[in-house]
């Protein structure tokens, strides 16, 4: 039916790495968001029942091993600009190749959101109404796409939060994928990736739902905008939210790629 | 007790490479079934309180990393017409096996589903009397063995969930068993599927059940026909279900076979 | 402070390799049912509300994991009579083994029940205020050592129950440990067997708690007829129960380990 | 940004082994409590609406995994003084170093109970209105940070729960690290020991909460001591309870180690 090798002459990039990253990234993402905000959808559409909280933080991880299966080989799966930026000030990804990362990873986050919506269309309406509104004190349905923070978190518990989130996840990511350190082979990176996104899920996700992936929720929370919820899904409590999940993970994952290299790597004997 | 060796020379196939294909695809998807239903059994028949949603998640993936165990090293374990029509698409199953394949998946299935039953009877029977009854408001115990769309999906929205739902099942594939991505070796590739199974039942199973294996769909409907519930579960909303589950995710299996191709395994660097 | 050559010398019994294996067994299982009856009463104990039946199942599996670790490497860890059973009939352990295996393996589980019992015995009497009573109608908290069946199943669905269970256990298990199939290392079979016992646990517990170790059962039945519950134990349902999980596992594994034979492993091509 | 050549000749302490094995230690153990701890406030803050019990002990169990992959490679990532004692004594880690790994792992697990109070202090102080309380009938929300025994448990009880706990943790660590038993290469260390405090989680935990690690319980306490809720948490029950999570998983972990000798390692055959 497809002749794979014809294909293969036709639209074969493997001459230009970035595009071939930049699709890489793109597919990853895509996979990624796709799981995670689907979980999420799940979740509140059916109020936990067919998706308790723990299936929920496992549907994020499982999306995490699935983006990385898909694009680890091509592009390294970063999924997520902030690991990206990490990464480029470590040293590890050149600084020319960040803008085509972070485009990918905007633009598959943004791919997967609709795809959601699309398959959970149906069940959004029977419960809304088709009325797609939001207000300061209850999200409502937009709580599927981006997250919105409990009412009691404050501006600097919300940033704090984001930070320890996000130094964690490079700390973990950083050991995991340091071949001096437990030498986790290649094919299981992915897995035990996922596990750490995990537990990150379920010790650090009840403040503001572990803000730490600034595509999947800036992309999320375009479409929301774009599709009915307005500009109350950028202003919620007057604009000292949404930026949040967008600017601070940046931090806190330098953070942890900074606090990897003092406190371990770069104590490593010298071979 | 049972001398092996000449047990083996009587009956061995291994001259006849399908034959053994066929056995295999058959006890493999016979396991994958067994765990699947039954999980599915448990959950209906006790109400969740002996299988909560990610219970019945793990069921269905625990029932595919069995089934790649049991028939992986034999036929590759597709354990799905969908999938088996996606490689055969792609090149990566000969046409010529297709037709054992696909018996094999759906006689499996149905093998399964007749144990599940038999194992469930006791309780079948003591919650319904005896009365296999469904309508198309409810389709009560029916709903064990074969999956039914939710009261708010359109004939639509079930398409849409079915195609996406297998296109990801084959994104996730592909790229698990594609050495050159991140290089899962054979023993793993099992384990890793199962959780891929895991996470496409956390985040899209709330429509109509994940309906993206038309062996276990179809062979399990066939077989509440036949022990009692009658026409009603193919005539289930007006004829327009039914197929759905049967013929959508050869769709899907395709298109996630190709997207993999067009984004990822085509642009491979030659070595 | 412990010398270990010294210990080594002292009472190395490698030169007698069945004491070791006995000892394995031992250790292995005494390890496995601590684990799983550990598990059980602390979610009968709490009424489910500090182990879900998730966490139940997930109890076993692991437990399964962490015997196999502890005894793998010195005896093979099967840890149930029937498996011993079954693999001396398909003539992977010599016979004359079998007693010294069975054995340890009812030893290890007594001293596990034992182990449980203390740990929990201040749970047990602020519970039942120290009077270990059941009757044909409610287990009570004898249920927490040895399973007893749901009040609507026959004692053929008892049988069919306990065959389909073990046949599964054993068709997985000989599919794992096949190095000419999905050729598993060494050190992920234990990870693995305790996946296909989580997903048993999920799919086939609801009618009797799944009756697949006849040593787990047993012993634990034992345990409670002596500590007080009584002759009751075993003449529950007049007495068409207790034989069920202690003898019909044995014909289910080595229906299992057959049928694993018949329809996979006799057929590898010759190398 | 950060020129890496740079940094590491600047701080490299390779020369030094023990102080990269505190740091090592150190941060091990912060990850680790970050996570057990992060998820116990979650359980406790949402009365496990947000933390299920089975995501409660992923939480610890997925902690250790990621503790051990921070610091396996450097310090081999005990976290935990009774494992460091234990392996001491069984002649595995030199005596000398003993002082810097007890240092490092208390200091660990404070300066990351400090980081889960800043995450969760709004929350907190929602629900508390600023005033830590603790009674010794309830222990309030003092029992996020360190645990307290259930009102049922006599001190023989939580002593033995201790003991057991304990136990088993150092035979099945001991077990998994054995490369003459399952050789489990390195890098799957850390997520066995995961599993298998997720099942110590499941099967030991609803006496006292597991009081298997000095560390994370002392450290943990002297921090709510510190900020609030005063003498009560070392005073509770009559100063019976705070020293066993302090003293006697020490006891335990060199019974556990010593079993596994007895029963297993000692009896491997002289190659």
């Amino acid at each position: 039916m497809v002749d794979k090798r014809c294909v293969r002459k036709a639209i074969s990039l493997s001459a230009y790495p970035l595009i071939r990253e930049f699709l890489g990234e793109l597919s990853g993402t895509f996979v990624l968001v796709l799981c995670t905000i689907g979980t999420q959808a799940q979740a509140v559409l059916t109020k936990r029942k067919l998706a308790e909280f723990l299936a929920n933080r496992m549907g994020d991880g499982i999306g995490v091993m699935a983006g990385i299966w898909v694009a680890g080989g091509v592009s390294g799966a970063h999924m997520n600009p902030a690991m990206t930026f990490a990464l480029a000030c470590t040293g590890k990804v050149p600084w020319r190749k960040v803008p085509a990362y972070w485009a990918a990873q905007y633009l598959g986050a943004f791919a997967a959101t609709s795809c959601v919506f699309g398959v959970y269309y149906d069940a959004i309406y029977a419960q809304t109404g088709g009325q797609f509104i939001m207000t300061d004190e209850d999200p409502g349905f937009a709580a599927i796409f981006a997250p919105y923070p409990s009412a009691y978190l404050s501006t600097a518990g919300a940033v704090v939060d984001s930070i320890i989130g996000s130094t964690l996840l490079l700390i973990c990511a950083s050991a995991i994928v340091d071949q001096r350190n437990c030498k986790v082979p290649v094919p299981f990176i992915a897995f035990y990736m996922g596990f750490i996104v995990i537990g990150l899920g379920i010790s650090h996700s009840m403040n503001c739902g572990l803000p730490i992936n600034p595509a999947r929720d800036f992309s999320a929370r375009l479409f929301t905008y774009l599709v009915g919820w307005g500009p109350q899904v950028f202003s919620y409590d007057n604009w000292m939210w949404f930026w949040i999940p967008l600017v601070i993970p940046h931090f806190g994952a330098f953070l942890g790629a900074f606090i990897y290299i003092i406190f371990v790597s770069s104590h490593w004997p010298v071979v």
